[in-house]
């Protein structure tokens, strides 16, 4: 414990006490499966009853999909410095097909681990690396397609459940038709659906058997859509505590994976200690580390390198690995024209090695070597678009194309190895050329699921580039995208703070349930219409609470109205009490019922009109003040 | 000038100083039309030289479209107290069709200004005001009908056109075809243009005669989308001096339009220095005051004391009224199982004045004389979605679409009268239900504008729901709506205060100009263009400059890289130095320039191979430290 720097310490303790807090009116919930280690968390909203003069109601407590691991459950021990329980290693180890090796595989991980200068930065409790034995193939993929419904299977239907039968009220569960493009979402999963669609390719499970932490989770267009969180350091900016704290307040605001971007100092110390802590799947791009190896050299990149870099990785835990193996030498001419060029930095590096060496990249050369390394650790592909557009001139361009379709073809080998697979998309693209990025994925790619950044619809907002890329988003979320890569507020003009980290992470969460809502995921609507019911019937506090950012909607109320007289006031800042339609709907409602109407036309013909004095005399107050 | 209170005078000044400053690298110029007193402002960005190692090229100027009259005019005189100057008086005395009023028609108009206790709070300079002589109708759809091309029309033209000319560069010119759904935007918009869309009614001009201070603009969905903001006091908060600044500050950030929601303490005095100092159109829902002037109760309104309101407002200069005309008896029941019921104030209203008096409303019954007012003064229509959903769970319902027919039923009646009208929709919509939104408004309402708030597309985001909201709005705009109002992030929650305004407008200009982008407007992605251009070479303060919001991404970008050195750097604090991919693109690309190769083959074919050893040298020293 010594050796970790008080600074830490002091540190992890206060971000400890802000992200561990519950949320208010909510209480992690746990749902067990078959098996008592399986205990799926949620978050569940308890609701008030519905006031006398709406109705007087029991409203019943809403249940929330909820990526924040222990952090938000008061009865969890929170320990940074020890990391978090590793739940799954029962299953792993139960499956028989591993080994825990004496020592890290890769010669860069020895030699960090034996550098006793990196004490100071070190995770302490560092475990030994599992590794698939010889001849086994340890992938989610792999046991699906034999078959086996795996308890990482039994989590995630679980979890996409959710609770819905705990909602009764037929007007919470009334929901809009969806318009779905061809998924096929059913009205309930079940683990053999998650499995069916695992071993068809169009979904992924990214659980590497080094990180036992995880909460299983799915990504593929038949489940809801899920949001990718980018933190990292870089040679300008950052640290190892800030970046762990940039993680744990990811999974608070709903962040579904999160991608380690580092690029400067520490790359191997701070993945140790995001990943040792994160209760989502973590994912890298192992070039960036890479070229820190070689100092910053593209072209003197080579596959013995890399290949040491994607195990290190691999051993610490990472689930999924972005891999630009779809950059050929032809496609690089393809970007000369444009107006952005190469815009990925992973793809810029391998253009850049390929037009040194002249010759097909290693990533492309070696792709099969490089699955025989994910189905050891059951690491996912997450296949990157290097060449994505940068800006809207640039979209649906040939160079974007033809990768997309070397994708396909990467795809199929890695299949053949049972090995997992997403393809990145782009980028900036003006809205009416989105859905051909869709359409083009699921072709060329055979249904993997797709995981796009944004994409931008307008280059012309930066410092807004969350809400132009959100815009896009939801829309390529609605046509089939399983996972969004979210954008933050400083995209394209700096590294994002705490502060943009949540702000992109709402933004997305907003895209994807936009999108879940337009391919009628079954009980998306639930959430929406229990927030309504709550707004209309001036249930302040549980209009808050089901909110994707109670704090923030908490703290723009009392900005007007900070009293709490005012949070059970029936009448609001922006119309005031003699403005309030919301009153005056009830009026309406109550006077149907009285009448037993339920249709306009018997409304209509069984005579208002004898009701109109009526109505006036009682109508004259109307504003229950409290 | 005793009578102003200093204090409204202080914030004045201090308002003055922070809003008519320039946006950085960029000046006012004017184009001037057929005759000298018809010159367009617009916002000229200036452009510095693309760097020596990106291939040394000087940018011309970028001309941009300006809302901020002479605000950010330095050459521009501004006095608050005694409002802009009046350049339209000219035109509408021309016409020789208006007399000048001894004083005010409306009994209520006359009262306010007799009355010595509201001295302190007038505005100073109030000029009597104008009206058509008797039989004339003095609207622009009336003008465009009998073949007139008005001088507004002239100056919308060269308003929508820009300067295009002025880019020369065929890359900035360049641009994706449109999906226009309909649409038929000219290459290039002549007066004759704007002149047939108003007579069609497929566009309309709002432009009251008694607001000569406003510079002509145009809402249909065959020119750029346009974006309303709205401000307006309530009796819980604000104040005017509040208001004038918000409408300056509304300005500012690109707001087309804008709409006093007043509902609290001297609406009447709050409206008249809002029109004095605005130079974009000003709409009110004139209902609300009426109903402050009966002390707050619906049932109590009576038609004598809404026309006395119309003519009031518009002898003050208001442009557009929403009238909530469409809300009829036998819709009302129609909400009674709603989820959220009728959220629109002005619906709430008259639903409920329709149920009190079992009758249809005045504003419905009298919609012909009300007519006869709109057209004495040229007051558009903006015809209210009172029963507009207030939760995705209502969207698209029988209560919403049986409005939506009446509202086509009365734009009919108005065209008769030669009165503008717009449309306005909804309100909360999940995206698989936007579509049906638009092909109805164009087929009930035979092509007027459509306006929509809007819509958002999911309930769950208190606290952004300019966001939730800005998706749905981008959407809506490509198939065809013509003016997007602005929701804030206060949405639901409370008024908004500058920062708000701020952020919903520039949240709305993204979704608006999205939407040109995608329905192919001509020109619209020049700005894209120049601005990636300007990013890819480094040049950051032409990024800054050409972005919606000027000051803020300087802001973002200073967070981490705060030096002036830094803004000529040739890499970002994302990547650092050793990351950045657009220098690697600038190698590609030279590359190709140099081997005079256009097309991939051709680059492959070449043998890149010859030139792999000499780029490996040439590529050792890739950044270009400043």
């Amino acid at each position: 414990m010594s050796a970790i720097p008080k600074s830490f310490i002091e540190r992890t303790s206060r971000l400890s006490d802000e992200v561990t807090r519950p949320f208010p009116g909510s209480r992690k919930v746990h749902v067990e499966g078959s098996r008592p280690d399986i205990r799926v968390g949620m978050r569940e909203v308890a609701l008030s009853d519905t006031p006398a003069s709406f109705g007087a109601e029991k409203n019943a407590p809403l249940t929330i999909y909820d990526t924040s691991g222990p952090y938000t459950d008061p009865d969890a021990h929170i320990d940074l410095m020890a990391g978090l329980p590793r739940t799954r290693e029962a299953w792993i180890e139960e499956r028989g097909d591993t080994v825990v090796l004496d020592r890290p595989s890769s010669e860069y991980g020895r030699a960090r681990l034996a550098d006793s200068k990196l004490a100071a930065l070190r995770f302490e409790h560092i475990q030994r690396p599992r590794r698939a034995v010889p001849g086994a193939n340890v992938t989610q993929m792999h046991y699906a397609r034999r078959g086996i419904v795996t308890p990482e299977m039994e989590y995630i239907a679980i979890r996409e459940n959710l609770r819905r039968e705990q909602v009764r009220d037929a007007l919470l569960l009334a929901q809009h038709p969806g318009q779905s493009f061809g998924a096929a979402i059913p009205d309930r999963v079940t683990p053999e659906f998650v499995r069916d669609e695992v071993a068809r390719g169009r979904a992924i499970i990214p659980a590497n058997i080094n990180h036992p932490e995880l909460e299983p989770m799915v990504i593929g267009r038949n489940f809801l859509v899920k949001v990718n969180t980018n933190i990292g350091n870089s040679a300008v900016t950052s640290s190892i505590e800030e970046e762990v704290e940039k993680m744990v307040w990811s999974t608070r605001w709903g962040g579904d994976t999160l991608m380690d971007l580092s690029t400067g100092k520490n790359i191997h110390e701070t993945r140790e200690w995001i990943i040792r802590n994160s209760p989502v799947p973590i994912g890298t791009v192992p070039i960036y580390q890479a070229l820190e190896k070689v100092g910053g050299k593209p072209e003197d990149l080579t596959w013995e390198l890399f290949r040491d870099t994607l195990v290190e990785q691999a051993e610490q835990g990472v689930d999924y690995f972005t891999i630009h193996a779809g950059v050929r030498l032809a496609h690089v001419p393809l970007t000369a024209k444009r107006v952005t060029g190469i815009v990925s930095r992973g793809g810029s590096i391998m253009a850049k090695w390929c037009l040194a060496h002249h010759t097909e990249s290693f990533l492309n050369t070696r792709f099969p070597e490089i699955c025989e390394i994910m189905q050891a650790y059951d690491v996912s592909f997450s296949l990157g678009d290097g060449l994505r557009p940068g800006s809207v001139a640039d979209a649906n361009d040939e160079a974007q194309f033809a990768e997309l379709r070397t994708l396909g073809e990467l795809t199929g080998i890695a299949w053949e190895h049972d090995v997992q697979v997403m393809i990145e998309g782009p980028g900036h693209v003006p809205m009416q050329l989105i859905k051909e990025n869709m359409e083009r994925e699921l072709e060329d790619c055979a249904e993997a699921p797709f995981y796009t950044l944004g994409p931008l619809t307008t280059d012309i907002a930066p410092g807004y580039d969350h809400i132009t890329s959100a815009i896009g988003a939801a829309q390529i979320g609605w046509y089939g995208t399983a996972m969004l890569c979210y954008v933050t507020p400083k995209e394209h003009l700096g590294l994002p703070n705490k502060h943009d980290v949540r702000e992109g992470i709402i933004t997305y969460k907003i895209a994807a349930h936009a999108a879940d809502l337009a391919k009628g995921h079954p009980g998306a609507q639930i959430r929406d219409n229990a927030l309504s019911k709550a707004r209309f019937e001036f249930r302040w506090e549980d209009q808050f609470n089901l909110g994707l950012d109670p704090e923030r909607a908490r703290e723009y109320h009392d900005e007007t109205l900070p009293k709490e007289s005012a949070k059970v006031a029936h009448f609001c800042s922006m119309c005031g009490p003699k403005f309030c339609s919301m009153k005056i709907t009830q009026d309406v409602r109550d006077y149907a019922k009285a009448r037993g109407i339920g249709r306009v036309q018997d409304a209509v013909q069984a005579g208002l009109d004898e009701k109109a004095e009526e109505f006036r005399r009682a109508g004259s107050e109307i504003y229950q003040r409290t």
